[in-house]
Order: C-alpha cells, then structure tokens, then sequence
C-alpha cells in the first residue's frame, strides 16, 4: 500500500467539470477508470480543489492510494498511454501517507484569461474569455487591490453555503496584467469558494467596462450579497494554474 | 461590383482541408457559405495556397467578387457572426481587379511545430506534432541548409504530377529553431508543391532522431524519388503563418 502524488494537466472543454457525477463523463471518473485500467484497483482519487464544468487545468495535484507499489515512471507512462488526449499526467511521485491533495494546500493559484480584441483567434477559442469593448486594465487593479486579504466574499460565490460553514477567505494576491491584446487576472490563496475566482472575474470585468466603480468592491463586501455587478465571467477562461504544498518547491517538473 | 482581400485564420481540426468536395466540410466552402448568408451572392472565393486536411492557417489570404459594394468593416463584423469560430476574418480590404490572392503571392510562410518532450501539453494537442525522443537540432539545419535554393522537389512532394507540371521550386528559407521543448520549422518561398512542407519537416525530424543524414539531403534531391526517409509530417503541426504580396506591407492587422 503506498499513496502517489500525481501532477495532471486537463483541456476541461469536453468535461462536466472534476467530480464524479452518474451520466456525465468528468475527469475524475476519467482519471480513475484509467488507474483501474491499469492496476485493477477501483480506487478513489482526491485533487487540490475541483474544478467547474469547462474550466482546465494547467496544474491539478491528486493523491491516490495503490496497494500495489509500481514504479512511479512506468505509471505515469501507463496512464499517459490510456487517458484521453485532453488530460495528461506530468509526474507521479511516491507520497508520505499524511500528504492530502487538499488539506495540504499551501497556496493555489488562479489564472483567468480575456482575449480583448475584436477578433479572437481560433486557436485560443477554447481558452479565452473574448471581451470586445476595451477594458480599463488600471481601474481593474484599483478594484482588485481592494478585494486582496481576509474577506467575507459570500457576495462573490454562487451558493454561498453549499459546500462551507464559513464564507471567509483569505486572498493573498490580486492583479490583472495586460500584455497585448491578452488580459490576465491572477488570483492566488489558500482557499477558494465555489465559483469564486469566476465571480471576482466577472466584476474586475465589469469595472473594467465602467459598469462598476473600483470603490464598489468594498461595498459588495460588506453587503455580503450577491449582486448584478457581480456576474460570474465564462468557464473556458479559467485555469487552476499552481498548486504549492510544504516544502517549497513547485509541483509542476 | 468590386474584389474584396479577406484576411482570415482558421483551426483546421474539424475540416476535410480548404478545397470544396461533396460531403465534407471545408474551409472554403463554409467561408462561401458564410458570404452567402450575408450577401445572398452564391461566390467562389480563392485562396493563396490550400491546406490539407487538419492543417491550420494563422494567416490565410482570400480573394471574392462582390456584386454589392459592402463596407469592409461591417462586411468582417457580419462574417465573424455567423462564421463558426474555428474560422475567424480578420480583416477585409477593397482590392484591385487585378489582385489574384494566389497569383499575386510574392512569398509564403510555413511554419511546422514539433512538441520534443515526453508529455505534450493538452492544450497544444491539436497543434503540435509530438516527438518524444530527443531531435538534433543542428544536424537538423545542416539538412536544411542544403534544401534552401532553387532544387526540383519531386522527391519531397506526394503526387509529383498530380497538380503541377514542374516540381522545380525556390525554397527561400528553411530553418529549424529551438525554444524549450518546442521545436519549429520555418520555411519560405514562393511556391510550394503539394504536401512538401509536410515532407520536408518529416525528413528533418528523421535527420533529427538519426534515421537519416544531413548530407542525405541532397542525394535524395537528386533521386527525384520519394523514399522511406521522407515521410509525411502529420497534419496538426502545419500552419500557413504568413502570406506576402508586392506592396511590402504584412496583410495580418
């Protein structure tokens, strides 16, 4: 019995988001099927954080339990030769049996991509939030600036008590760049709510289009409700892009 | 009535190529289609060079009579609406009558990219040929280098004869760089014969794994001969990338 750490990577276009759900194909059934494929184990495999329908990953980090103790280079290979192109595994390694995918998070970081030119190219159709209109890059920074650190974000989540007691989160970073015609919100923390990065997203979004003041965004703070400036920004821009666990180094070889 | 230069790109994934044939969807006839919709004139609209099956454009260049004098920008608005977005304009220009995009051409860019480490990423899956084992890069341009000029390709096209009556070409530049793990194969020239990039970049990538030699290169030329050493590159690492024509200005906006 041995517990491996596995770094993936998945183009979540075709996928009704991470979790197991009857009827629909995910990548995590996907995932799992292919370890049983291969080690005749039905095992249940555990990410850093799920991700919502249509959203990809550039960095996912899944523990799994294996009775039987294969290389970790034939295994990667193995899975890499049975998953879908659309899901690949960058690394396997041996994992300590108190490493947990989640409850181990150090920090995870966020990437939400616009595409704000009037054409958006084919290629990145798949990966890219198209937003015409020019976007006031400098504002959006002013909002996000004012959303960074321990907030109440129940006024930038859908369902805020689905999945958590507490609505409290910490955001260690905030900051939208802008390199050309791409725009890119990154957002990292130790913890997100349900579809939070897409809600904060969709109102830097909006106040980059002047449908809402940077001052705004302490307002919908304390308010802790959820309102029209606040839209949830499309799935397909959204990337989980870093997972950093205890020790320091990055998962991604 | 006037010809209008349309400047497109397109993801060739889900297309049979750019030529209309019964049954299959294209390019061309889904670009047709499109100005059809828009203008109710049933065109023929003709390219700098088609592409084959699977093989992408970042720049495509296209010309179409127009009996009704549209504007250009709405004419590419109303084109973007109702294109699919695997296929996108990006830019529509009154030509002369005298502009014929093929013709006309004074150099083309190819370029063919190669994703040379053990895990392509998914993202790229449609746009990458993946080669696990390591190239050679400088073997590689020393092969190349002995492609550049004007040579009688024969042996570096499928169907010599089929389309053109001589197989003699200039190629302009062949060069193969390295950033990474990505590999790219650029080659210029006025003209191109059928599946010759494609051609060409297999017969590097042999040189690069060791199956063949730089200096094989022009012993093959000389063959007039197709052989086991040139195979033909698969289709999703090809773009056209760049399309000239005299005025020396770069189409792409």
């Amino acid at each position: 019995m041995g517990r491996y750490k596995i770094t993936m990577s998945y183009d979540g276009t075709g996928y009704a988001g991470w979790q197991t759900q009857p009827g629909h194909r995910t990548i995590q059934q996907t995932l799992q099927d292919a370890v049983r494929r291969i080690t005749q184990e039905a095992v249940t495999v555990h990410c850093s954080g799920r991700t919502d329908q249509g959203v990809h990953a550039r960095m996912q980090v899944v523990h799994v339990d294996l009775t039987d103790s294969a290389r970790t280079s034939s295994l990667k290979r193995a899975l890499n030769a049975v998953l879908p192109p659309d899901i690949r595994v960058d690394s396997v390694r041996k994992a300590g049996q108190s490493f947990d995918a989640r409850r181990s998070v150090l920090e995870k970081e966020y990437r939400y991509f616009i595409w704000n030119g009037d054409v958006l190219p084919p290629f990145l159709r798949a990966y890219r939030c198209h937003v015409w209109g020019k976007l006031d890059v400098k504002k959006m920074n002013a909002a996000a600036a004012m959303l960074v650190g321990r907030h109440d974000f129940a006024a930038f989540t859908a369902n805020p008590n689905r999945f958590v007691e507490s609505t409290v989160r910490t955001l260690a970073m905030l900051e939208v760049r802008k390199r050309g015609r791409e725009i890119v919100i990154i957002a990292r923390g130790e913890g997100f709510l349900y579809r939070m990065v897409r809600s904060l997203a969709g109102f830097l979004i909006r106040v980059g289009q002047d449908g809402a003041k940077a001052e705004d965004a302490g307002v919908i703070l304390r308010s802790r409700t959820r309102t029209g400036k606040v839209p949830t920004a499309p799935p397909q821009g959204l990337f989980l892009w870093d997972v950093k666990y205890p020790g320091g180094r990055k998962e991604k070889s």
